[in-house]
């Protein structure tokens, strides 16, 4: 029942498959609730639609 | 006012019309504020950014 | 795995039920998921919290 | 630290340097927290996947 | 309808109706979309439930 | 700026430090993010805000 949502930049498929396992894994021994109750989304921006410090990461990583 | 987010997998266009009607419908009537007043986002998901019991959708489908 | 977020004033105890049990079926017969897999959060707010045309609603209700 | 997040219709690239620009400082300024500490994420959605009033934007568009 | 929610610490009243009022009339400015059509909401924890780099809030206050 | 929200009932201020610690450390190491830039909210409900199934956790664990 615990839902775990990251807001990020894109992920592989491969590092996100690897984020809900081990993800799942640390929350449910820390909380001892079954890893079978976890539901985790990955919440992929794009470095336009993220900022940080009043830039997006698009600016930052353009050098502005 | 109310704002009403699903997170899931992917939903058609017809889907996406029934369930912003019916759910706006239900909601109002339980909580008797008017029906105008809700805003829905049906937030959608790829298999591969839903994890549920530490594997993604995407894993659980390839029968993995 | 859908996970159905409602973010709004408060609800008494009797409409939280309310709300879940027929939010979760109309959901379910719209999406075609099993009512089991449905995960539902009342994310309750006071009224000086929420904003809507630029005042909480405190100050609406105070007939500001 | 703080954390913004708008959930809306598509923005242009400029509308949204020029959202994470503005917003940050003038919620810098109003919490007096540096605005090098905040974080902006602009969560689009498509006509078809926001309802208000029970109906998506897309059938209000079409004139229904 | 766009939604703006901020999730941070704890803020006065008189902090939040500012930031409703002043938030929805930056973010207007820039969409273009009437200040009507915005819903805020202030979305507080307290200092043990916000973690930067690893540490909650309070740890950090605290001096460790 | 990768941002981590953990939706579920409430949790102990010792299990709140070691979530924050564990699972930034964990998320920091799968994305190649250093941890300085993650946070974390911990996002507690009471088990009447929270439906499984088409049952508040509260129902549930009255045996209904």
């Amino acid at each position: 029942m615990p839902v775990i949502t990251i807001q990020m930049g894109k992920m592989t498929v491969d590092k996100k498959k690897e984020f809900v396992e081990k993800i799942t894994a640390a929350a449910s021994e820390i909380t001892q609730i079954p890893s079978a109750s976890f539901v985790v989304f990955v919440d992929e921006y794009d470095y336009e639609s993220i900022g940080v410090g009043g830039q997006t990461l698009a600016e930052k990583r353009a050098g502005k």
